[in-house]
């Protein structure tokens, strides 16, 4: 513990410390606040960022902001991409471009909202409200760590927070001197004692670099720059997101907000000799120019730039992404790739929707550390498949016109169920049962009076909804309310509140077997240790129940329904918005696309399901309506405190 | 001017006082905003109302307060109101109620809104923070007027602020003893001299008794009470708008924020006798039992109540809504009635709405002070029906169990056009033009060179556009723009910022004759000086010029467009928001729903049609692409100083 200095302050502890305030950073904050965790955020920027870096977000990013309510405050600013043109070399004069192609990406099956373009800046601030609005505590800004370890038992030892941190800020002279916006931090110093600390500092992560944690991969010669511009053009596809490859080179751009268009523009490439490597120049006039010459026979120039910059592209994942279970990485600080597929971002704010709430559960002593593990366990293999994707999407742009460029259409279906998020499944874990094929029995013989299974047996009987993969997010579906026959998203019933949410399928309730089965159900949920507490089982982990039916809501009453899916208390009364149906007044359209829930997760409404999601609406597993025992076995074995019988 | 008194502080001058700080006056304010008037805005309360008062917003205020870009913060609130339930005494068991019907409300040809509940309050936090951010004027609070007069003119003498007012605020010690939230406040004088005077100042108008306006009509013997609670019953129609009658009396729900259910409840008649009217207790206990009462066998009970009330109904309405065109009065200052349709905020928000604008034309020196009569003229009818309206409906919840009451969904019927307000059409005056039925030279020959009217007969050609009537709000329509594809209301290209709008209805633009057409009219928008000046005319009237043609957008660029549709800017280059199609690539259901608005609007795609609307989206005059000159007529009219020719 040489080095560590106080600067008069005593040492403070805290569960959690957050490294960084970018979009990953921010998500982790997101969680923390929503769990009541007692953590600090630090960053060491002066305030977030203004203009330019990353700017796309994709449906499952967007899903994800509007489970902490915040769709709504990005939408109001973004711009939704709905369609890319590809624009390619004429056939019959080379020297010119021409659209060749318009592919739409808007495809409802990959979830409820569209991609978007927006600033990180504007997506960062969004993210600062919502804490701000929430009780979450301040970025604490010019603060960084200059000294982190983990402390070691010593044999049985139990140390509470093992993780030491020495947090520095700069003093204005140092903050004037610097030039990229962060300091060294040499003075100022205080002592942190933490259980866990993520490490969201981006690509150059000082958390990763004092644990020495490798890099794997390297740089190509290949250069981009990138401009923010308000164009001045005759251009006709200036608001469209565009692929365009032209024998001068290649560009990809993004429509944003505020008419402003983001452009990236392969420049030359870097020159290798035995005396070293050799960059071309790369200032704004040059991305001008070489814009120029790739969009002719059209014109472009601009008054207005509110950011630029220039990369060479590569593509490199570190070694691990945790420490002892006790330091996390997430985001840049992990995997480092061109921006040519704009889906950085998203995996890094993914990165820490997965570990937020893990985080949470174990803090709130509702689960076992092990459970931690998954992290990496789940998004690893998403960063392998971000690297091996995004070097075939910068070669594509890197190698010119090729027969790809002029069928991007076909050429983006490779990609796109990866950038909309939405189809990413987590293996089996400790978080995800493992998937069951159905038996003889089980498939004929699901009303028996016990469970069909014994504790020790945990599964998960994907094929009683097989619209939804086992470990996926479950997709957006439009419900009605029972009580006030208004529609609802189901992932807006299950917001990111850290609760686990158990949904019952109960198919048509208007007959009387049906009702036996709810009875049942209701009992065994009312009765048990984990299920039936309010919401909050005795051992701190929070469940919800919510039943969604298939009748007609005008068939049947909200007081028809069993106790346990009638939550009641004495001040407020019944809590309305636990009963729904699949079947809804007000359809849209065609009532197979996304009116009918039964229908999309492939559910047959004469047997049902229960189907258990995670805190981040990942399905967990998916039972028969008499399996309560075996979601009780799931969850308990999460619990740290074995639950008295 | 006997009485004025300044308390040391000099007199000021402004254009325009707004008394009152209610939903009508904030409405105003957001005009007064908008059109960057100088105002000032006071109020006698010490800030806004916390709870309980009006809770309902009908689809045309929605669509007003959408065109101000704040419907999505009174949504993210609000209750929607898709369905009434209607409950009646049972046919064979008269002492307990059930439910005889169902009430869709939800009418897509009304508006792209539903009815919403939500509470004053926060539709005024909606407005106040709309202001803040739009950097309109504070309101200030504890402030009233307490001598206002109009000086008149001696023979040809033009005074320029001819409203003399003194304003007082009421001091710690007189508040501390008012009971009513509102004091007296005789001290701390100043004096104001302005242009115009709003009185929104509710039901006991300080405005209104200060010029000795008279009310007509009469108050009942019928009393209601009202109460926001939340619900602790078995009544299950608890999270749906109902209307209850039972033989001890009547009861109107709505369904509203954070668990709250807003209960009006009929209570005993007063009693008149020789020595007066006597009045039955009307306590919140009284409001409770009375409800009990009716809604047998049902309990109802309560813990958390944020707010109650009673009246006696009464319907008045003011015998003049202005004082020689400097005063103006809106709101419950000219209209009073019951709350049982719901509708009177949204009424005299829309009073507000109507007069906000021509304040701001006519402060603008874009139009004589003339087009303030149009105020009286066009809002005094609505109110006239508003009062014969609410008359009928607080009978049917006077009367008992009627055969309208069973029968419930046709008596609505006779209401629901005009509680949504969108079917509110004023008639011929110098903002709306007068009606002319087609002659067989105007509906065949319509493609002349020339114009085919003279200056003097303006007229708007109705029949070319029969989906909408001249005078009535232009319906919402979803548009593709053609730059970005993305999916716009027309409603949204023409928000509430004082442009007037000129809509150029083209039809299918991939023939030559129609593109011969829009160059025609491209030459003389540019040329002309009040339609061509870069949305701002010599006169200081803004109007916007939107294209909305009907091909495909695939088959044509932008750029192939006449110049008067591609306005462009130095800096920020072209303006890609004014041309649409209305042949959208994303079709929701049914095309002739809402997907095509040649269809709703029924515009003869061969023919085409322009459309003025005024700032408030009422459409001013239909006609013909060649009809440009009769465009200009009707607006040079209105300019203050003569055109230049």
């Amino acid at each position: 513990m040489n080095g560590y200095a106080a600067d008069g302050k005593s040492e403070s502890k805290v569960d959690l410390v957050i490294v960084g305030a970018g979009p990953a950073g921010l998500v982790l904050a997101a969680w923390a606040s929503r769990c009541n965790l007692k953590y600090r955020h630090i960053d060491d920027k002066l305030q977030r960022i203004e203009n330019g870096r990353a700017d796309a977000l994709h449906p499952r990013t967007m899903e994800i902001m509007q489970s902490f309510g915040l769709a709504e405050f990005i939408l109001k600013d973004a711009c939704p991409i709905r369609e890319i043109a590809s624009w390619n070399p004429k056939r019959d004069d080379e020297e010119v471009i021409e659209r060749t192609g318009r592919c739409s990406i808007h495809d409802e099956t990959l979830g409820r909202y569209p991609q978007v373009g927006l600033q990180q800046g504007m997506i960062e601030q969004v993210l600062l409200d919502f804490l701000k609005h929430d009780g979450g505590h301040d970025v604490e800004w010019n603060t960084t760590p200059t000294l982190c370890e983990v402390i070691e038992p010593k044999g049985d030892e139990d140390i509470e927070y093992p993780v030491m941190m020495q947090l520095g800020r700069a003093d204005e002279e140092e903050y004037s001197n610097c030039t990229n916006g962060t300091a060294s931090a040499s003075k100022h110093h205080e002592i942190v004692r933490a259980k866990y600390v993520v490490g969201a500092d981006g690509a150059h992560s000082w958390v990763r670099r004092n644990f020495r944690i490798e890099m794997e991969g390297e740089k190509t010669d290949a250069n981009f720059g990138v401009m923010d511009i308000i164009p001045i053009t005759n251009f006709p596809d200036v608001r469209i997101s565009c692929t365009i490859h032209s024998h001068k080179g290649s560009i990809m751009t993004v429509p944003r907000e505020h008419r402003l268009m983001r452009f990236y523009v392969q420049l030359p490439e870097s020159e290798r000799s035995p005396e070293g490597v050799r960059h071309p120049s790369m200032d704004l006039p040059d991305i001008l120019n070489a814009a120029k010459g790739i969009l002719r026979p059209y014109d472009l120039d601009f008054k207005i730039c509110s950011w630029s910059s220039n990369y060479t592209i590569g593509q490199r994942i570190a070694k691990t992404f945790s420490i002892k279970n006790r330091i996390f990485l997430v985001g840049d600080a992990v995997h480092t790739h061109s921006p040519t597929m704009g889906v950085g971002m998203n995996v890094s704010m993914q990165d820490s929707y997965n570990l937020g709430w893990k985080l949470g559960m174990v803090l709130q002593g509702a689960a076992n550390s092990d459970i931690l593990a998954t992290y990496s366990d789940e998004r690893r293999p998403v960063a392998t498949k971000l690297i091996e994707l995004d070097k075939k999407m910068s070669n594509f742009y890197r190698e010119g016109p090729s027969e790809n460029a002029y069928q991007y259409e076909n050429f983006r279906a490779e990609f796109s169920a990866f950038l909309a998020g939405s189809s990413i499944t987590y293996g089996t874990n400790d978080l995800v049962a493992p998937i069951k094929k159905p038996t003889e029995r089980s498939s004929h013989q699901h009303q028996t009076n016990g469970d069909c299974s014994s504790k020790q047996d945990i599964h998960s009987k994907s094929y009683l909804a097989t619209g939804v993969s086992t470990g996926q997010r479950i997709p957006p579906q439009e419900l009605e309310n029972q009580a006030d026959g208004l529609t609802w998203n189901l992932q807006d019933i299950i917001p990111s509140d850290g609760h686990w949410n158990l949904l019952v399928f109960s198919g048509a309730v208007t007959g009387k077997e049906t009702m036996t089965r709810l009875n049942t159900l209701s009992d065994k949920i009312t009765s048990s240790k984990i299920l039936g507490n309010k919401n909050q089982s005795s051992n701190g982990l929070q469940l919800r129940t919510i039943l969604i039916h298939s009748s007609q809501r005008e068939g049947i009453e909200y007081h028809d329904f069993p106790t346990a899916f009638r939550p009641y208390d004495d001040e407020k009364g019944y809590d309305y918005w636990t009963i729904f149906t699949s079947c809804l007044k007000i359809k849209k359209g065609n009532p197979e696309d996304d009116g009918d829930a039964y229908q999309r997760l492939k559910i047959d409404s004469s047997r049902g399901c229960l189907m258990l999601c995670r805190p981040d609406q990942h399905v967990a597993m998916i039972c028969d309506l008499e399996d309560v025992a075996m979601v009780e076995s799931f969850l308990e074995r999460l619990v740290r405190k074995t639950i008295d019988a």
